[in-house]
């Protein structure tokens, strides 16, 4: 098995560069200082990180699953701001003993998650590591609407998802647990499918504030209430589970919940927004609440949740 | 002392964000899925990566040193291409036991590189990992002239440096050595200093080709001769030795070598570029060699060199 310390870095490059896709914005591609991009509008940037053995694990992930996941994160966030994504730069850190297969497979996922989007891989940086992080950041730009941002909810708003929710976090429990009973719910969590383009639609249906659902939804809505100062009230039983969720809970036994994932398990990235009437939530989306004046809090079924999803920097178990 | 695994993610990044600089061309900041940027011109975008004990050691490099760094080796990057630096996007990752105060070093970094230019950090990104990784996405945009890439030297242009080079590895080779004769090379090495803006003026002066010198004169004039096609002859005579590298090789003792350290050191980030004729040459920039027809090569004094600087992949002596 050839390692990427077997090879010396423009070699790595030169197997790796050609596997990424092209951005329809690009004037400049990689392999100079810098690439070149035409942008039409605002522009919107975003970035995030995933690390071995916290957000992911290589028992579980192939390169190609983890290169799906960054890439798709980080388009979500693009979307979420209502903005259409169109590059990504990308790092990559990995120690000697990885295997090019890998690598390679990294660049293929990327590739597959971006390229239906026209979202290019322009740039980046490689070096050695003690363990692999992946750093992706993410531009896009506006197309004719303003920003959507988390901040601008408003008393009387009706708060909508995109998605059924828990399928990543029933995916994690099979794999946690060594009991594969629900192969669709495995595979949302290696390689989670939010609809690039919800974000852009919720916008052109005027959401007020939206957000993607990256940290499970009581913690993503308690921020959205906290910047919007608001008070979000919920109704987990309009919450739309998905059903990968629940046929894992079921196969699983009785511990296992599906709502509580639902609710809290996070990694799904559907879109979470506001709209000033329940007339503008778009078809497919589900009304799971409203805002209110009052405290910046989310309630659950009239209560405030304790279970928060979780926290990156926790040294706990890795989540995904 | 208060390490960042005392804290959750939330209070960390409430005292990282406020050291963090803004920039100007900021419409939104941190905080939310992503920020929201004014472009005027062609996005010029770039990512570099610090990782501990490769290219950098916490007992020579405060956090402030690895921030600085970090914020000019990505401006220097906007800069080659004749741009201007608008942004910044970091992901940090560092161990629980990393220090409060590091961390909160590493923002007073990037503040103090970024704010005299405009330039701020926008948005990023924090994990928990095993060393600390910094990386960094430097976003720019251009302003009435065409990007300048590596590939567009042609035969019978002069080849020009913007600054005197192998301050840095003069100040690497005392850090290596535990022997501090020069405290300006010391702090060249920890804390880059090529003159932003450089680029761009290079840009307005009709450079032809252009890219900013991180890996060495030697490797880096080579990867221009074989972007351009061209042959690149570099008069060594002609190359310009800082100072302070000069006085460190004489301290030091007869081995080191002042002018390999300025042709192969690395680090300093002035620019390297091509310009049609002597007189198109900055003030203040050095001609160091011409453009010729031929192999698509360097050559230095009428010999291809041996030492190619390093690779970053090397699992060898963390260089900076």
């Amino acid at each position: 098995m050839t390692t990427i310390g077997d090879m010396d870095e423009d070699a790595l490059i030169a197997l790796f560069a050609p596997r990424l896709p092209a951005s329809d914005a690009e004037i400049l591609g990689p392999g100079d200082d810098a690439a070149v991009l035409a942008v039409d509008g605002h522009l919107v940037v975003s970035a995030d990180v995933l690390v071995e053995s916290r957000h992911f694990r290589r028992e579980w992930s192939t390169g190609a699953d983890v290169g799906w996941r960054a890439a798709m994160q980080n388009l979500a966030d693009i979307d979420a701001m209502g903005a259409v994504p169109t590059a990504l730069e990308v790092t990559l850190c990995a120690p000697a003993s990885t295997p090019v297969d890998w690598v390679l497979g990294l660049a293929d996922g990327l590739r597959e998650a971006c390229e239906p989007h026209g979202v290019g891989v322009v740039g980046g940086d490689l070096s050695g590591a003690s363990e692999i992080v992946v750093s992706v950041t993410a531009l896009g730009e506006t197309h004719g609407t303003e920003p959507i941002t988390r901040a601008d909810a408003a008393a009387g708003d009706v708060v909508a998802v995109s998605g059924a929710l828990g399928a990543a976090r029933a995916g994690y429990e099979q794999l946690a647990r060594e009991l594969r009973v629900d192969e669709e719910a495995v595979q949302l969590f290696l390689r989670p499918r939010p609809r690039i383009g919800a974000g852009l639609e919720g916008a052109l249906h005027g959401a007020t504030a939206m957000m993607d659902l990256s940290d499970g939804l009581v913690r993503d809505a308690g921020r959205l209430a906290r910047a919007s100062e608001l008070e979000l009230a919920i109704d987990s039983a309009l919450v739309p589970v998905h059903p990968a969720a629940t046929r894992t809970a079921d196969a699983l036994g009785a511990g296992p919940d599906a709502l509580a994932w639902a609710l809290t398990g996070g990694e799904d990235h559907h879109m979470l927004a506001t709209f000033p009437r329940a007339s503008a939530v778009p078809q497919g989306w589900t009304i799971v609440g409203e805002a209110h004046e009052g405290q910046a809090r989310l309630l659950v079924d009239g209560a405030e949740p304790t279970s928060r999803g979780w926290d990156h920097f926790d040294s706990g178990t890795p989540q995904g």
